[in-house]
């Protein structure tokens, strides 16, 4: 974090969310004193303590626009969490990426081993679900039915899957910028999107007023991908937490490779402007989310 | 399938719900012409065409007791199975249980590959609570909501997959028979009471009026599960389209190596007699309940 005001406004809402978020997987993933302790030890390891919480930041923030508690929004982003965080652990399997460092602490299949990996993501899935149909989450059925729709639908092969088999085919198959978009949006964008969507279905938005959430969004998550993309390219390991250059390695188009350096840098600040742009209908309530997308072309990790 | 009447009815309402789950299989998986293709043909591979179905035909079944239409219990039903598919999809990697064979057909990380398999297990997961919380699933949001908490439950780490953990910690520690009762509750109980739970749900039942259904659903997992240890000791490899023996190899503690196999049959014997006792508060319409516990005793597969 640095130290202008945004920066304060947002580094105190990253930190707010960040303990609850972590409180929350804490009260949900007591390990029981039975053969699945592991199971449970690995799941906390991957969920609690890391991260930079950017979708349950996103989630809060747009519900805090109309006044949604925390006590409901932190629930619903702890759903949203567990969905990244099991995509996480299976990503860095061996037979995916092949990760060992994630957010500066052994992956889960290196601090424990590849079963253990693949169970305790299929239950931070199965977990973020649960959450999201439960009672104590919403009182209003129709709302837990539509926010796991929501996220099932951006989770599943037409989202954050379906773009990760796409990254996996990149390796053998050269896509164009159109192809690599399309990718990016499914593989962290719809899973950004969603939870600015979750935040305005909790906030009782109909579909017909989420068009400029949808727009900022959008844009966000595409600005997100290439600051990724510059950040494996230029970021310090040590800072990131995990390994870099693995694009360049890979033989992958990326944003990077097809646009070059500097085009790729101002694209990521075209787009952060174009998402603050679509919160024009907004006072000084979104501060917050403005905050997040000038973060993402700043961040060094 | 033998010849007597129960197994007519039996091997009817199978083939009607093995052709109903197929093709909304079909119908949901189709391959999109884009670099997502073969992890559809993989989800396909494991979803269409295989098993015995017995899951899906719980479901119906008991929600035909209520009137419920096969319209809304097959699309749940294929929910149910899904999560069912992505459980075997995954517990075949190598990391897992490492087989080749799975009704009849290379695993799906033979036919493609362990990335593609993880990654379709993981998207039929999604797919499961995308059916169970789409209006067009069912009409009651209230209804829906339960059905993903229900399902939900049981597949995470306090049903199925939490069942799967305790399945691998078994191979390096002794297990005693209330261990491996509650190890088996979990991995295969679960799925198959939240099979009839949901047909329940469908049906309007209030929670106090499903205990009967309850206890069937609770004996006929058990003595399935003991029938498989049974079938894995005895059976067929080519007729149970798998690898069996693999118990004995792995030096796990079953049913089978704590009761000895005359015990074991016994006990599958009885428990499958309670089960059809505790659908005594129902008549003729019953009766497919009442052969799929029979039919467990006697499958082959």
């Amino acid at each position: 974090m640095h130290g202008s005001p945004t920066q304060g406004l947002l580094g105190d809402a990253m930190a707010t969310v960040s303990a609850d978020i972590d409180a929350r997987f804490d009260r949900r993933l007591r390990v029981p004193d039975d053969p699945r302790a592991d199971l449970y030890h690995a799941m906390r390891h991957a969920a609690i303590g890391g991260g930079k919480r950017l979708r349950p930041l996103l989630l809060c923030a747009t519900a805090d626009l109309f006044g949604v508690s925390r006590d409901c929004s932190g629930e619903v982003a702890t759903a949203v969490e567990a969905i990244h965080v099991y995509s996480l652990i299976h990503d860095d399997l061996p037979a995916m990426d092949d990760d060992d460092l994630r957010r500066g602490k052994p992956t889960v299949h290196k601090a424990y081993d590849e079963a253990t990996a693949i169970l305790a993501g299929d239950c931070l899935h199965a977990l973020a679900f649960e959450i999201l149909a439960d009672p104590d989450t919403h009182a209003d059925p129709f709302v837990r039915a539509e926010l796991v729709m929501e996220l099932a639908r951006a989770s599943g092969p037409g989202g954050m899957a379906g773009g990760q088999m796409m990254d996996l085919v990149a390796e053998r198959m050269t896509f164009d910028l159109a192809t690599v978009t399309r990718l990016q949006q499914m593989k962290t964008g719809a899973l950004i999107g969603v939870s600015v969507e979750m935040g305005a279905i909790l906030g009782r938005v109909p579909p017909e007023g989420r068009t400029g959430l949808r727009g900022y969004a959008h844009d966000l998550g595409l600005a997100f991908q290439i600051a990724d993309d510059l950040l494996d390219a230029e970021g310090d390991e040590a800072v990131a937490g995990k390994k870099l250059r693995k694009d360049e390695g890979a033989g992958k188009e990326t944003f990077l490779s097809l646009l070059g350096i500097d085009r790729a840098r101002e694209q990521c600040r075209m787009l952060v402007d174009q998402a603050v742009q679509h919160l024009h209908g907004y006072g000084p309530e979104a501060e917050v989310l403005r905050a997040v997308a000038r973060y993402v072309v700043e961040r060094d990790r």
